[in-house]
């Protein structure tokens, strides 16, 4: 049981959380970046709670509402830009997965020179801008890691700053800017989020402590899943609230998981599948858990077995049936792709990350049975 | 789903982490003082591999080694005087409960000047010098706390310091200082944890991080509680490597719920019994536990089977045969003192952090079921 435990941030839940626990802003500066993608922030509501808690503080603020989905080293690079001329003292992200990870970045380089070169060393001696979470999805996690993952050309993949300068001072977790995601996001980032608590059990460094995260995580998109499912179009947006907040607490969880985990080979084979074939990111991963439990299973079925008991499925092919009411139909993938990304997977430091290890001919076979073959 | 949750504290678990990670101390100053009881912390290891660590990081120590059991207001005062005088950067609490909460309040008062008559009020302006947790008994949780419970003699019981500010900034978990503790403190200890898991549970701040980390706690502690069970004797120690792993690491994940849900009308009566009739706290606790939870069912049935479920009892009376193997012969308790107990017991917090809440008459009841009446 040698294991390290560490999430420092200060976590409020619940609804209007922003505006109520206004303080824990004030605590770290009197004028704030906020940063966002284009619109998604203006039309959910949760930037207006976020400049309503700032002037109920009195505090000054500036908005970098440019980030992009998988957002680039370039956009991190323009953000921290902006917040220097503007002498920001915190960093407000507001947003799915991309405008927090890019936030992060900014909060790191804003505050430190780093050359580009040195970027993902791991290596940044100096102190970072205090960074305050608002996820405005169910599934990143990312207010509660010290992870920021961007895209990154030069290596043709997503490549993750991690260091525990980037955890978030705060994250507030309110379901309601959740509320008009249509289907395919929510089911997009609740498979990213299970994917985070199921790849926490099977990581070398899962715990006690990340274990009884994980599994609560699992129990609740469990519970969900169903009405998940039954979403009549993929622009559907009306879950009922109890589902809405069970799915934030999922990812809340799964983000608290993988903090203390990594993820393992299921992110380092998803990876290529939203860089070089553009599938959303928690979708590639949920493509590929069922075949990933499969090769666990064959190593360790009481580790699977600790994995499905909260889903309350019987086996590893009733997890797959279950996952693929979800998925829907499966994209196509050729074999070279399958040869050139199971190459890539391989360099990753998730593989070794996973108490069970894949060779690389165990990655081409998942891909193999995960995806439809385009001969 | 409104709630709060914050645990700041990283922690190194494992064989040998103190020296493995002692880097994480030399964080916090150069100068440390240790806090330990008379003897204990010299038995088991526990001050030699804190000593192996600080000479390790070059850093000078002093050591404070007289915290009694229950420890005083007066013993916390003299233990912040001996630290200014020394100028220590950073204490070290080694032992169970009493030298962690004792040397939380050494480290507030070394760092403020505050009147004993203030001591409870919960306002400390100021900073505190940074606490370093090693817990060599499995059972208060005090490492991963924002508590210090001390015996309060001007109000006949025990009261809480709470501030955030008092959360050990490290904490080790090494089960190799449990290995020689007697039946008795292994069991009475065991019961603490399992009374915060429940508790916990229990509490009007339960929330879905509290909950999954208590339910884990519960389930660890149903995994020992045979092994415990079945000691041939009150001294008998040694119980497997795998009871005394388990045992820390519950205590540890009942130490992070209460830090967020705090304790309820269990610990409001058994302070009483600590106080006046010298009964260990976690046994105090023990003893209470299952009136409790027939006097819950009797509102909240679903909350109650909830707590019994990772316990894999079929309900409270299950429960409470499975208690009464750990607590043996109980104690006496007269009817004056249930009247005047139970008086103390309502002018406690913790009444109405219980979600379902008792009147005087509820406590009294309880508490004459739970011990044997002394006409």
């Amino acid at each position: 049981m040698s294991y390290t435990y560490s999430m420092p941030t200060k976590v409020f839940s619940g609804k209007g959380c922003i505006v109520a626990h206004s303080a824990a802003i004030r605590a770290h500066g009197s004028k704030a970046m906020l940063v966002t993608g284009r619109s998604s922030a203006k039309k959910n509501g949760s930037q207006a709670d976020v400049i309503k808690a700032l002037e109920k503080e009195g505090m000054d603020y500036v908005v970098f509402d440019k980030v992009m989905s998988n957002p680039t080293i370039a956009c991190s690079y323009e953000g921290a830009a902006f917040a220097r001329k503007n002498k920001v003292d915190c960093i407000i992200a507001i947003g799915g997965g991309s405008p927090m990870d890019a936030a992060k970045a900014m909060a790191l380089l804003a505050a430190q020179d780093i050359e580009e070169k040195d970027l993902f060393t791991g290596n940044y001696p100096g102190d970072v801008l205090p960074i305050i979470a608002v996820p405005t999805t169910a599934g990143t996690g990312s207010e509660v890691t010290q992870y920021s993952i961007l895209t990154n050309d030069a290596a043709a993949t997503k490549t993750s700053i991690a260091t525990p300068k980037i955890f978030p001072k705060v994250a507030y977790i309110d379901p309601r800017y959740m509320a008009g995601l249509p289907a395919t996001t929510t089911i997009n980032t609740a498979m990213d989020a299970l994917s985070h608590a199921v790849e926490g059990m099977l990581s070398v460094r899962a715990s006690v402590i990340s274990n009884a995260l994980a599994k609560e995580s699992i129990r609740l998109f469990a519970q969900c899943a169903p009405e998940l499912a039954e979403a009549p179009a993929p622009q559907w947006t009306k879950f009922s609230e109890a589902t809405r907040e069970q799915l934030a607490q999922c990812a809340l969880l799964a983000g608290m998981v993988i903090a203390q985990t990594g993820t393992t080979a299921v992110h380092a084979m998803g990876y290529s599948l939203t860089y070089f074939k553009d599938i959303d990111h928690g979708r590639a991963n949920g493509l590929l858990l069922a075949e990933y439990l499969k090769f666990v299973q064959q190593d360790d079925p009481q580790l699977v077995n600790d994995i499905l008991a909260p889903m309350q499925v019987k086996d590893v092919d009733a997890f797959q049936t279950f996952l693929d009411r979800l998925l829907g139909s499966k994209e196509t993938i050729t074999r070279e792709e399958i040869l050139s990304f199971s190459q890539k997977a391989m360099h990753t430091k998730n593989i070794a990350n996973s108490r069970v290890e894949p060779t690389q001919e165990d990655i081409k076979a998942m891909y193999l049975a995960s995806l439809q073959v385009n001969a």
